[in-house]
């Protein structure tokens, strides 16, 4: 066993591992970015402790540091006036008028240069981050141009550079369509297929590709387009599907190996199996549904009974769900869409990463997974969604080292 | 003008002043503990910043320090486990069989010494400070005893003292009916009005007197004997009234001289009527209203249409409100309750102060009050309401200094 100032075993930890709580105190030890093993403290020897510097926990909780896996968290300009208006009783039409709604966001982005949507995403990340978020997807979106994608990506990848966070990246080329292109959607989806999906992966700048697939956005079909450039290009593919109808979109992007297709409240049962057979997972996202005043519930029974995988995240963004905390989402999957708190915490842990692809790297408490880790000051993890504000999370740490 | 190290000018503040935001950057000047004068930038001579330490924001915004006027945060054991229970198919007669329910946080509340009560407390109150609060109420009504009563005021008394907050107590022994008067309810008013609302009163340990109205806890009648033994020993009064039903608890309480009733999503226009007739506050709780998944909206436009001052709270307690965060709240009024931006402000600033009778003490930005304000990171005070775990709070100072 490899020894060192950076050998580190966490001794009579509570631990959920990502997918359950042990049901006895653990020791868990970390080498160097990596976790080794975990142990019962019941069965550890003093051998087990030679060479580490060990740290009692004394009964905490210890999770595995939290995934957001759906964030749109790169973008300019600001939508609190325009969630402002809309209280004070300003319709729709008067908003876009004033020039509100997503394309505000698309004209702020623009005009933004890389370092300014830096600094401007950074305050947001980090307010992830100290709820205990270790892993985070951010998906482009709001550039709807070559240029303006690209420039999106670039600056997610800048996020992971300078943080203490792993971000996926996201080409979501299919968010909108651009003012450009009214009227020609076909078009459109050809820029993306031809264009930005080839350039974003030739820079190596894009781990998936998303859509939106609705009739205010993409059509199933057009949809099938992008994925069919997406895995040309060696790139995951991820779908934002019946979230306003049933549409068939999941059942698609399940049928051309979609990672996640993420919101569903209209999913159906057909839409439910076909996410079974291609093991996709249904990523939920309660705050869209709670600041929408949505009443149209996903389909939990079922995505139960068919045994698919229920991530969890902020879908962190501008318009529809400004919620950068991803702890906040446990209570609301709880409360709005009944889900248990163990259901939650693996919507934010094992669930979270397999949406990304990561099932082999974060995730979960397990040899060989990097350790990205959170000590909470409790001994209960139900506590975590139980109670918003609390309890404090102590400790982070991210490859092993805190941050 | 009193001069020295502890005289503070805040200059190029966009400032909401617990009622309105100043249209042009302003300079706030803080004396020790209060708050001296306030002048637009435009006006401020070279002689107004004498002797000050001057403090130049850039526009940043500042608002009072927040007040969460409902709270019951002083309260033994966790109720995590009922909430998981319950999403796992328990049924509410198997979770009070297994100790659940309130019930179970007195058995709880009276096991508990007064430091172990003091030391649960802490972290929920710095979670609620961590957020901008530097005034905050906080009840009794899990003791049902008058031990256990004035044990829970002085913990409440013992936060104040030993955290830079302001802290008001709230004798709520008419809370529930415990299991010693079980088909007693008049008995239990009695030791109410004759043991627990004197004694709290000669020890100096509650600033006002709540009940709990409703057809589970206590009807008008008895909550009318409460107010009547609360002003015959110079206490404040306050309700929760009109939760679950419309049973006139409300305009009862007002016509008592109460300052506030709380909850109010079953209150009625002659209910509206009564508050605006004698200056009580409605105070809103989303935090319950979202947690038990409530349909019922509190009658907003009537209390508009009224005059009536809103104000807004967590209600933080383990059963219905495990909410330990007042910002998170103003999202909920506005998402929920619809209210807009600033109504949901003020009441969490100068209705909020009003709730408990401070008003001329706390919750506005004017002279001569004292000087708890917050720093945020934004220029926009609906991004407070917008926002969920941003803009971040960059410095609460409380009678004057950060902290
Ligand atoms: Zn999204
Ligand atoms: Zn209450």
């Amino acid at each position: 066993m490899k020894q060192g100032t950076d050998s580190t075993l966490w001794l009579n930890a509570t631990l959920f591992d990502g997918l359950n709580t042990e049901e006895q105190p653990m020791a868990m030890a970390v080498i160097g970015a990596q976790i080794a093993w975990l142990k019962p403290m019941s069965e550890l020897s003093a051998a087990d402790r030679s060479g580490f510097e060990c740290i009692d926990v004394a009964g905490a909780l210890v999770t595995p540091g939290l995934v957001d896996c759906h964030t749109h968290l790169v973008f300019g300009g600001n939508r609190a006036g325009e969630f402002e208006a809309r209280l004070e009783g300003k319709s729709y039409e008067e908003i876009a008028r004033a020039g509100g709604g997503i394309i505000s966001t698309v004209r702020a982005t623009r005009a933004a240069s890389e370092d300014e949507l830096f600094e401007a995403a950074k305050p947001r990340l980090q307010a992830l981050m100290a709820d205990g978020v270790t892993t985070v997807e951010i998906k482009s979106g709001y550039g709807l141009s070559l240029e303006h994608e690209l420039k999106m990506l670039r600056v997610a990848r800048r996020l992971a550079a300078e943080l203490p966070v792993r971000v996926q990246t996201t080409l979501l080329g299919a968010h909108a369509l651009p003012p450009e292109y009214k009227e020609d959607a076909d078009g459109y989806i050809e820029l993306v297929c031809k264009e930005m999906i080839p350039a974003a992966a030739a820079e190596g700048l894009a781990d998936a590709v998303d859509v939106f697939c609705e009739n205010i956005a993409f059509s199933v079909e057009q949809c099938e387009r992008v994925y069919a450039a997406a895995k040309e290009h060696g790139l995951a593919i991820k779908g934002h599907t019946e979230q306003l109808s049933n549409l068939g979109g999941s059942a698609a992007a399940a049928r051309a190996g979609a990672l996640s297709v993420d919101h569903v409240e209209y999913l159906d049962e057909a839409g439910v199996r076909a996410l079974a057979e291609a093991g996709t997972v249904a990523t939920l996202l309660p705050g869209a549904f709670y600041m929408l005043r949505e009443t149209q519930l996903p389909p939990i029974e079922l995505l139960r009974r068919y045994g698919v995988p229920m991530a969890l995240a902020t879908d962190a963004n501008p318009g529809t769900s400004p919620m950068f905390s991803l702890k906040l989402m446990l209570n609301m999957a709880c409360t709005l869409f009944r889900l248990t708190p163990v259901e939650a915490l693996r919507g934010v842990t094992a669930h979270g990463a397999r949406a990304l692809g990561l099932q082999q790297q974060v995730g979960r408490l397990a040899p060989g997974l990097q350790a990205d880790f959170c000590l909470w000051d409790t001994k209960n993890p139900a506590e975590l969604a139980y109670s918003v504000g609390l309890p404090r999370l102590t400790q982070r740490i991210f490859a092993g080292v805190k941050a």
